[in-house]
């Protein structure tokens, strides 16, 4: 049995427990956190999870071989380094850590120690987005764009923009679902309450090859949008997060171009891109609780000494993104190469 | 009664054969095109109405006292100059000409000649439109952000960009309707198909004060979308093209902003920002055909020497934001300063 | 070519001219109608088209093969029985008549003069129609029901009830779509406006089999629907006719029966219904417009001797289930044995 | 404090306990039922609440003022009626008991001994539908119609039929939010599961004066539909229960009569009935969870002697519809007046 800590019972940590709880090979041995009251209420639900403050005693606790860390941004380093100093595995919210340096300390210490090191880009687990890397792979074809709205009312954040809330799980999904990746990323956006970080921002993100990502994530907004368009060569999807049951739409529509080598004058360009409409057609998806799958599939790397799908890198790769675009933001939407971040850090 | 020669019969010339046709005070002497088959089919359809392929046969001729130019971007300088400079009231089609040089020319032309210089902002007269002027006028308070959504599959030019195609609309109907003007403008776009222009795109503005716009145009979707969201301090909008009767809905919610004073440490911040959930409303519109009434408007100001809401001064600060949407196009999306495009200009 | 004459140019008289002018093989003659200013109209814009307020002119006319009718349904007999015995082929706005009788003895007459008789149920020419037809009896399995809803606000007829409007649209494609015929029906209605005819009706048809059918018509809802839905024993399909291209969705979703023998009391019964969901579909449909393709099939059928999709025999059938259904409507909805009624025709 | 019990703990008695655990006032003594895995996990998640499988325990508890029973309907009535004779108040799962004898005899039982009788009719304690109250007594005019559609896959239930498992939601919601009560019932339907009770059924509901309502209520539909329209002369609603903000919409629409006294003929007909197309009006709904609602009323019933919204009476009159539209069915739906039930009753 894999000894599980869950530190932080905030607001996502209780759904952390809430699965552990039924992950097979694990046992939840202990919540910390520094809030008495919150571990109070662990207590009342779980009798059988001790309770602690104390992060150090979690870290000495031989009976807990992994950590969950479900804190605020800027504690994810601190807390996470600890354990992996300590040597325990380590599964941290998203984002992994407050910066690409952070990040990378992180991936290098869980490296050197053949700890795994997982970070929770809970969307990658999901049947749409699986759904979604099988199709890229397998049907669309070139991958021509990559298009993402995720706006809502609330909830404002105080310590990080929204870059860093909501952008996060679109660059983990895209880091999961794209073939490529992006070598420079663009950022403008706006604060519209005096003194706190942007609740409205636009990314770009710019590839080597013939593709091009955007994506728009806003806390003011009046209605709830989840919403992403992926445009292939061959096929098109369409990603709803909020449909109940056809997330996924598969549009097998596009552009057909005919032989240039005939074309003449205004007329004969028109016949040369031609439209195609076929079947629009909503996979079945597995509807298996996302982060479930995950804290399984964490267990298991444990285990078996294996690699969890999102690990250190990926949540390291999303940072260097998240890290170039506020710098971006900060500069009025300048482009920023990501190998010179890269360097740099 | 003023009499009208239109000047291209392609695509979207019968329209405004057919609607000048139902204008009270106008008369429709003729129509001009190259191909003598379009000719024909106006002889057909509108027996009364002569036809010609002899652009200076039109300007000669003293009957016609207002020429509608319906021909593709580039000719729109050409013909439109010739038209003011034969002593005739002009309407063009959108874009009002293909550089910011060229409109203010024709602006200028115009302004010397005391004839009426419109440009066909179409949106402008939809009751849609004018009814977000209302709102973002009279209740919304504070604007904090414009964010537009128009895509569809097709139809790719060949001349413009997606840009010049259809953000023109968007650009068109901020102008009409925001109360303040953008300072600085970037783009990032793609084209999928070799050697032709854009057909993503993605317009950033920036404005002197607390408000961001973006634009999000694109000939390569799977799915058709026209939904602009305004978002105003006391209340936002939906702006849906695509909805068959409510197409504006206006939603009573934002945030409220507490006493900072009191504020200390994370949990006073968040009762700081609080969030306001009212009523939505959707008011009944004007479904007036827009373009008729837009000829109509054209009509009455040559008649009592009036300044059509869309006048040439519209057209050429939307071709400005064009142009270096197309500047900020070529360079990988830098921003581009309006005020500095100007001056070059 | 054969030549054509439209009588009745009222709200669809002007779409059967339209679309005639267009049919290969068709020559339109002549339009009559009782009011002058609707044949001016018809003159203006069809300067070869003769008019006429008289009908035996047109019944006198050689060169006139064929009769299109579009006038009011009382009307409908005493006008295509004219046209029939001046040896006229005859296409019938629907329904075909205002009552079995009249229908009947239509269709006798165009069988004994070996006269083309069709009747204008243009749903079943759609895109979406043809394919519902083709998946009914392709691979939805056993037809389990049809429940339809088609209601909207206006427009209020004084002459029919809103099942002689609205329903015979669903009674037409039913016809067409479905494997089996009605044995008897059943409608409740009322009328909100003081003397005229119902204006909400609610249908059930009844089978010799398995299969349930319901009808839901409304002139006075706030929103405008037009769905049905068809159960199957394999598949299901939702077919929405507002919506822009993705009308027809296949589910592959229904229930699994187990091994009732195995079955004792509850728990063993909960597993014995099992639900199935796998993917939805939305077949690509054929975007011609239905009114064309019907108008090319009845001058088809004229020049070589065949008989139309939706011939005399197809109007009859939908009129007797309207006869019955309006008879239930005025005894609170007793149900009507269609065998019954057509022993009483 | 008032002492709870609650008796069954399968699909909805778990929702009945969390509840009735927040409810000030009230203290969960015990839950009941006769799987004993069942019970503990009661155990497990909520120690201080002690279990049985014994319900007469229950019944001679002093410390229980109150049973909440959610057990299948064929034993609503036996251990309702021996928790009256016990002397404790009674909260009865929907429908209140599997017959109208049965519900009367509650009904009278609960008078006798001046005990609380409560059904959980749980949407009449929602905002969507007390908002619908509101507005049918407050704006909506004369009430012409109300129509529900209530369809989903599954869950085929193997006691009763689907209208007793999902009509009786519309008819307690009807009953709450409507004016007048129905005079007679017919319902039609069809079982698809050999030796099971109707899967699919229609109901029309009649009323002494101008109104008339139907349901639609289906456990086979490809998907899932929970929407009501209420016709008024002035407003009309459309109530969506999926919608996950805007459950609730009024439309300012309907018909406006003119004065017949001057009518002549068809074309004066037309001008009579005019459309009325004003705004539409999502209004705010309160989000506080109905069942939390509904137990809090019950229990302060209980305190200070009150009838509850839903109280026997309310259970009663649903209970004779279903009964009346089950004799319905089994006769191809004939007309069942409800005031001959009462009497047979």
């Amino acid at each position: 049995m894999i000894g599980i800590a869950v530190v932080g019972y905030g607001y996502w940590g209780p759904n952390l427990v809430r699965n552990f709880a039924e992950v097979p090979g694990a046992r939840l041995v202990t919540v910390c956190d520094l809030d008495r009251d919150k571990l109070k209420t662990v207590q009342a639900r779980y009798p059988g999870v001790s309770i602690t403050d104390d992060l150090d005693e979690v870290l000495r606790n031989p009976a807990i071989d992994a950590i969950a860390i479900a804190t605020p941004v800027s504690s994810h380093f601190r807390i996470a380094m600890s354990a992996l100093m300590a040597g325990k595995h380590v599964f941290v919210e998203k984002p992994i850590a407050a910066s690409a340096e952070e990040a990378e300390r992180l991936v290098d210490e869980a490296a050197k120690r053949r700890l795994v090191l997982a970070v929770d880009h809970t969307f990658v687990h999901t049947g749409a987005v699986r759904k979604m890397r099988e199709l890229v792979t397998g049907g669309l074809g070139e991958i021509y764009y990559y298009d993402s709205v995720r706006v809502n009312l609330g909830l404002f954040q105080h310590d990080i923009s929204v870059i860093w809330d909501l952008a996060v799980h679109d660059l983990s999904i895209m880091d999961f679902v794209l073939p490529s990746r992006p070598v420079a990323v663009s950022a403008t956006g706006m604060s519209h309450v005096p003194g706190e970080p942007e609740n409205i921002a636009y990314l770009n993100l710019l590839f080597d090859n013939n593709m091009i990502a955007h994506i728009h994530v806003n806390w003011l907004a009046p209605v709830k949008v989840r919403r992403t368009l992926i445009g292939g060569s061959r096929k098109m999807i369409v990603y709803d997060d909020l449909e109940p049951s056809e997330k996924i739409k598969v549009y097998d529509k596009g552009i057909t171009l005919g032989d240039s080598a005939t074309a003449k004058g205004d007329k004969v360009y028109q016949a040369l891109v031609g439209y195609r409409t076929g079947d629009m057609w909503a996979p079945h998806l597995d509807v298996a609780e996302a982060l479930g799958l995950e804290l399984r599939e964490f267990v298991k790397c444990i285990e078996h000494n294996e690699t969890p799908i999102a690990d250190g890198q990926a949540g390291l790769r999303v940072v260097r993104i998240l890290e170039a675009a506020s710098l971006s933001l900060s500069q009025r939407g300048r482009l920023v190469e990501l190998e010179q971040m890269r360097r740099v850090a």
